[in-house]
């Protein structure tokens, strides 16, 4: 189940409502969500593979990735992942209600498939076994203060080697703290990867999450029509899954895994993805003409050439329609951007 | 007479061989060769307004200017200053030969067209009484390092008032010694505007820059054709006035004058003089949506809105077809750009 409800606004002005993160060709060679589909696959096979996503992007993950349009839920409005991940469970219970489910964000990069595919088909194993929620908890490399950590706790025990129980998630941490994480060990990045049965997780959201349960509850056991939806989400909090289900539950798991992952959450991640280091530019797109300092991130437009003159550590990014010149360490700033041209009503370029 | 012959590479990508600065609308809301024909037609009346252009930039000048096309004078190929100026004086000489010559670049501002052409009269009646070549040195309002400097010498005369002989002419300085002559007084900001009678500055050619006079003498007496324009500047040699004449000439004063004036020949010194200060962004065209440090300078496109994150100091210049990121302060540096570019052959951007 790939969740594809993400607005990208930190990608701006590359994403926007219209085209967010998933649809961008950030790095690889393809479009994260092109990719995230093809590791599905590899897992879940060609019938396996399911998206969420909003009315607005519907029609075009429909053609970008060929699945059915019955296997593209559609959700009314945006109510965070909780929401998406009760309407995901419902829908799948009433075709397989035995099944497992793996819910993978539509925006990150995973570049070795067959790590990923192999370890998810560990968790799954687990998940299948045992009523647990697994999380999969990627090794730190870096003091990262950009994702939250999961502190992990006793191993799951002899039939489900390589599982851990989770002790707590920890928010993201400030330096220090994250030095000291990489350090001692026993944390892991939360990626946000969760494996976990139909059963286990709507019984868990129907424990931690009640009114989200009661809204969505009139779904329950029968193909849902656009109407029941549309009424559902009218009263479905909006929650993440972490914070409504996950932080609460005492049946949590998690997977370490050390394959190299990434958010691309900001222009920095990006950078940092691409080998972007003091002295050192790289460009996503378009044509770096001068450039004395390096150190630099160019998305540009083919047509427009791009002159940088004794700046370093920029991301400079053309979106055609709107320019954005960033510190690649303010990066996380962009969604303020974002958040002042929408109170301004610039939906032209937003 | 109003040289409009330089490539103006230095506001790049803005200004280009194709639009060069005299062109750009930079300040003042019209373009600065429309502001000084202005200025010029005040002192010197409708039909004392010459140019002197290349040839790829000449009917672009008559159609701006209104200027009829005997007075605007084509170079076949760029020569420096001294070869127009030489070109200039002989072919008004044919026309008007006790003619006092005021040569104006075409791309300064001064705001205060009053006080100028006060002073530019007061000038022209000296070069009319007197034998001189006669330099405007504006008083310096900081210790700039961008301009050559004039050092000034003895009062030119009780018959002369207002004019001073010129000691010695002084390349651009370090800041150490910019300091020291604002502190110390007795020098001038060398702005490149020259008063002499056509009779003075063909006599002092022929002085100190024979081979060029040798190159320009077939022109002298009647009107030039093109062919006969075109042969002299083949062997005229390429020198600014500044070297070739006024620096050897025992006969130069200057005219100290106080109004605002500046070159604006960087991006830095059009950020200084459309008020961009710590904090404070200034925007010549273009939109500015997101700017939370400041103290940038943006020449965008209206079609095209930009935000600024984290940085200050810059100069974004989106020209439409290139773009420049480059730190103010380090605004010199745009040539490196031009020249790097033009030796890739990059003519659809230079």
């Amino acid at each position: 189940m790939i969740l594809a409800g993400g607005a990208g606004e930190r990608f701006w002005p590359a994403s926007r409502s219209a085209v967010p993160k998933p649809f961008l060709r950030v790095v690889g060679g393809r479009s994260l969500l092109d990719a995230t589909v093809a590791r599905a696959r590899r897992v879940a096979g060609r019938d396996g593979v399911w998206v969420v996503c909003g009315p607005e992007h519907a029609a075009r993950i429909r053609r970008a990735t060929g699945l059915p349009a019955a296997r593209v839920l559609v959700e009314p409005r945006r109510r965070d992942t909780a929401a998406a991940i009760a309407l995901a469970a419902l829908r799948v219970e009433a075709v397989e209600p035995e099944a497992v489910m793996a819910v993978l964000p539509a925006d990150h990069y995973i570049p070795d498939v067959r790590a990923f595919a192999a370890d998810l088909r560990r968790a799954a194993r687990a998940a299948a076994a045992a009523p647990v929620l697994v999380t999969l908890g990627v090794e730190p490399t870096r003091p990262e203060t950009g994702y939250g950590y999961i502190r992990v706790g006793e191993p799951a025990g002899e039939e489900h080697p390589g599982l851990f129980r989770v002790r707590s998630f920890v928010e993201k941490p400030d330096a220090a703290r994250a030095r000291r994480y990489l350090r001692n060990g026993g944390y892991l990045w939360n990626a946000g990867i969760f494996v976990w049965s139909l059963r286990t997780i709507l019984a868990e959201i129907e424990r931690h999450a009640p009114d989200l349960h009661a809204a969505m509850a009139p779904l329950r056991g029968r193909r849902p029509t656009a109407a029941s939806v549309r009424r559902a989400y009218q009263n479905a909090p909006s929650f993440p899954i972490d914070t409504a289900v996950l932080e609460r539950s005492r049946h949590v798991w998690t997977h370490p895994v050390s394959w190299h992952w990434t958010d691309v959450g900001t222009w920095e991640s990006l950078a940092q993805e691409l080998g972007v280091t003091a002295g050192r530019s790289r460009v996503v797109d378009g044509e770096l003409v001068f450039d004395d300092r390096g150190g630099n991130l160019l998305w540009g437009q083919p047509s427009r050439p791009v002159a940088l003159l004794g700046v370093e550590g920029l991301a400079v990014v053309d979106a055609g329609d709107a320019l954005l010149v960033a510190r690649l360490d303010r990066s996380n700033g962009v969604r303020e951007i974002v958040k002042a041209l929408k109170a301004r009503g610039r939906s032209d370029v937003t």
